[in-house]
C-alpha cells in the first residue's frame, strides 16, 4: 500500500482555516489505498514572538523527511517586515533549492475579474525560485546616517537559469498551445539580462515545436490587463516573477483562487505547495477566507507527486464551484471546504 | 521679453511624427512675448548605425545650454537591446541627475480602459531616477560558458532616496487629497528596503498633513487593478516605478496618452519630457501615433518651467478631445496634433 507523508504548516493568520479544508479535500481525493499521514509544524509569528526561532537545522531536518508541505500562510504585523519572509519563508525555498516556482492562472467561466469583456486566461508562470535579487546579497554601510549607502545584488547563475528555462520549455512543450514567453529587462539589466536571454534562446534550439517569445517585464504588465489571452507559458526571474504573478491573480480572479509550487524536479527535498495570498490578519478567525487557493495548492502537489488524476479532480472541482459562485451567496470558508470534498469524492 | 530654447530629440520610430505635434502644441500655446527657439538633434538609431555614437560630451555639453529637452522616442530593433537604452536614455537622466520621474495617471471620462466599470483614476508616481537597479553596477563572470554568473546591483543611498521622498511628499502636500504611498519590497530588498522605509517615515514627521501609507509592489500591481483610487502620490524606487507606471499608463487609458518627465528640479540641468510609449517601429510613419502623450508631456515640461496657466490649458484641450474621442472616428497623429492645437489656441 502506497503513502503520503505531509508536513502541514498552518502559520499564521488565516493560514489554520485554509489549510484544514486542504487537508479536508485531500483525504476526500485521495484513493483508499494510500495512507495519508501528516504532521503538523508551528513556524510563523507565535514561534517566533515565543522563542526567537523562524526555522533551525533542526527543523529542516525533520521537514526533509516529508514526502511534501502544505503551507498556508507566514506573517504578522507583530514581526517587522523581513524577519518570517527572510527567515522563514525564503529559507526554505533556499534550503530546499525550490528553483521551480509555479504559477497557474487560469479564468474561469462566471468568475469575478476586473477586466471588462472576460478575456481568456489560461497560463502559468514559471518563477526562478533561488537567485535574482532574492538571494540576500548586499548590505549597508553607514546605516542609519545621511550617508548610508544600501545595496542589493541579484545574483544569476548559467546553472540557475537554465534548469528553470528548460523546466518551462519542456511545461509549454506538454500543452496545446506549446508558447514561451521569457519576460525580463535585458535593455536595462544587460548582465543578468544577457545570461538569460542567451540560455533562452539557446534551449529553445531544443525544443523547435515551442515558439517563442521576448518581453519586457514592463511592457509584461500591459498585456496582462489588455491581452492575457497571449501568455501561454511564462518563465522569469524571481522578482519580476514575484510581480506579475500578483497581477496575474488579480486579473484571472483575484488572490483568493491563486495557487503555488515551490518545486525541487529532482525531488531531492520535499516540496512546498502553498496559495499566494498573505496570512490576512484582518480577517483571521471569522470563517471568511475563502480556500480556495489553498485546494488548488493541494492539487499542484498531488499532481508532483504522480497523482495526475486525482489532481485533475480537484480542478474539475474547483472549475465547477467558482462557475456556480455567483448563484450560491456568501459561504464560510469550511462551507467552500466542504462543498469541494463532496465534489471530489463524489 | 521671455525666450525658451528647447532641445528636440524626435529620435526614432514614430519619435518624428509625435514630436512635431507637440511643437505644433507648444507654439500654439505660448504667450506672443516668449520667444521660442527649438534646437533639432539627431540621436538615435541611425546616428549609432551611422557613427558608433549614442551621445558624447560634447552631445552633453550642447545639451546642457538649453531650457529642457523634449523627446520622441529612442530605439530600434536594428540595434542591440540595451545599446540606445543604457547608451543614450539612462545616460542622459545620469549625466542631469534626473532624480525626479514624473508619470501622472488620470482615467478621463469616457476613454477607455481595459478595466470593468471606470474606476476613478487619478495620482501622479515619483519615480526615482538615478539609483537602484539602473545604475549599471553589476558584471559577468566566465561569460557564455556554463559556468557563467551575472550580477545586478541596486544601489540606494540616504542622499538619493531622501530628495525623491521629499519631492514626492511636496507634491502630496500640493495635492487636494494629500496622500503618500511608498511602494517597495522591503520585507525581501531589507538591505534596501529599510533605508527607504526609514527615511520615508522620518521625512513624513515634516508633513502632519500628509497621510501615508506602505505597499509591497506585488500587492501594489492588484490595486492597480482592483482598487486605482485608493491612489494620491507614489513614491517608489526606479525600477518598481518602471513597472507600476506602465501598468499604470495601460489601465488609465494606455500609454498612448501617458506622459512623464524626468526632472532635475534644482535646474542645474535642462529637465527632460518625452511620452511613456517607445518608438512603436511597426506604425512608424504612417500616421497613426497619438501624439497625445507627447503633447500632455509638453505640459509637464511648461509646467516645470513656470508656465502653469499654459500647462493647464493643454491639460483642459487633452481632457476635452479624450473626451470626445469616441464620437469622432479615427483621426491621423497631425490631424489630433491641430485639434489639440486650436483647443489650446482658441
Ligand atoms: C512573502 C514574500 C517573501 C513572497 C515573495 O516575495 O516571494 C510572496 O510575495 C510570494 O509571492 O510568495
Ligand atoms: C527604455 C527604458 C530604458 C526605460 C526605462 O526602463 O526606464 C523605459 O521603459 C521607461 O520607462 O522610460
Amino acid at each position: 500500500s502506497r503513502s503520503l507523508n505531509l508536513a502541514v504548516i498552518p502559520g499564521d493568520g488565516i493560514g489554520q482555516e485554509v489549510v484544514s479544508e486542504g487537508l479536508k479535500v485531500l483525504s476526500a481525493v485521495l484513493p483508499q489505498d494510500v495512507k495519508l499521514e501528516t504532521k503538523e509544524y508551528d513556524f510563523g509569528a507565535k514561534r517566533y514572538r515565543a522563542t526567537g526561532e523562524t526555522l533551525t537545522d533542526a527543523d529542516l531536518d525533520a521537514l526533509k523527511r516529508h514526502d511534501a508541505i502544505l503551507l498556508g500562510a507566514i506573517g504578522d504585523p507583530s514581526v517587522p517586515s523581513g524577519v518570517l519572509e527572510r527567515g522563514f519563508l525564503l529559507k526554505l525555498r533556499f534550503a530546499f533549492d525550490h528553483h521551480v516556482n509555479l504559477r497557474p492562472s487560469k479564468l474561469l467561466p462566471g468568475v469575478a475579474t476586473p477586466l471588462a469583456g472576460q478575456p481568456e486566461i489560461d497560463f502559468v508562470v514559471v518563477r526562478e525560485g533561488t537567485e535574482g535579487p532574492y538571494t540576500g546579497n548586499g548590505g549597508t554601510i553607514r546605516k542609519g546616517t545621511e550617508h548610508e549607502v544600501a545595496t542589493e545584488v541579484s545574483v544569476n547563475t548559467a546553472y540557475g537559469v537554465e534548469r528553470v528555462v528548460r523546466d518551462a520549455f519542456a511545461r509549454a512543450q506538454a500543452r496545446p498551445r506549446k508558447k514561451l514567453t521569457l519576460v525580463h529587462k535585458n535593455n536595462v539589466l544587460t548582465f543578468a539580462g544577457h545570461l538569460w536571454t542567451n540560455i533562452f534562446n539557446r534551449v529553445a534550439k531544443e525544443f523547435p515545436e515551442v515558439t517563442t517569445d521576448y518581453i519586457h517585464v514592463d511592457a509584461a504588465t500591459i498585456y496582462l490587463v489588455t491581452d492575457p489571452a497571449r501568455f501561454d507559458v511564462i518563465v522569469t526571474d524571481n522578482l519580476f516573477g514575484d510581480i506579475i504573478t500578483d497581477l496575474a491573480a488579480a486579473v484571472s480572479g483575484g488572490i483568493g483562487v491563486a495557487a503555488s509550487g515551490n518545486i525541487n524536479p529532482s525531488r531531492e527535498f520535499p516540496s512546498m505547495f502553498e496559495p499566494v495570498h498573505g496570512s490576512a490578519p484582518d480577517i483571521a478567525g471569522q470563517g471568511k477566507a475563502d480556500p480556495t487557493a489553498t485546494v488548488l495548492s493541494v492539487g499542484l502537489l498531488l499532481r508532483h507527486l504522480g497523482y495526475a488524476g486525482e489532481a485533475d479532480r480537484i480542478d474539475a472541482a474547483v472549475a465547477a464551484d467558482l462557475t456556480e459562485r455567483a448563484a450560491l451567496g456568501t459561504r464560510s470558508t469550511s462551507q467552500i471546504g466542504d462543498a469541494l470534498a463532496a465534489r471530489v469524492a463524489g
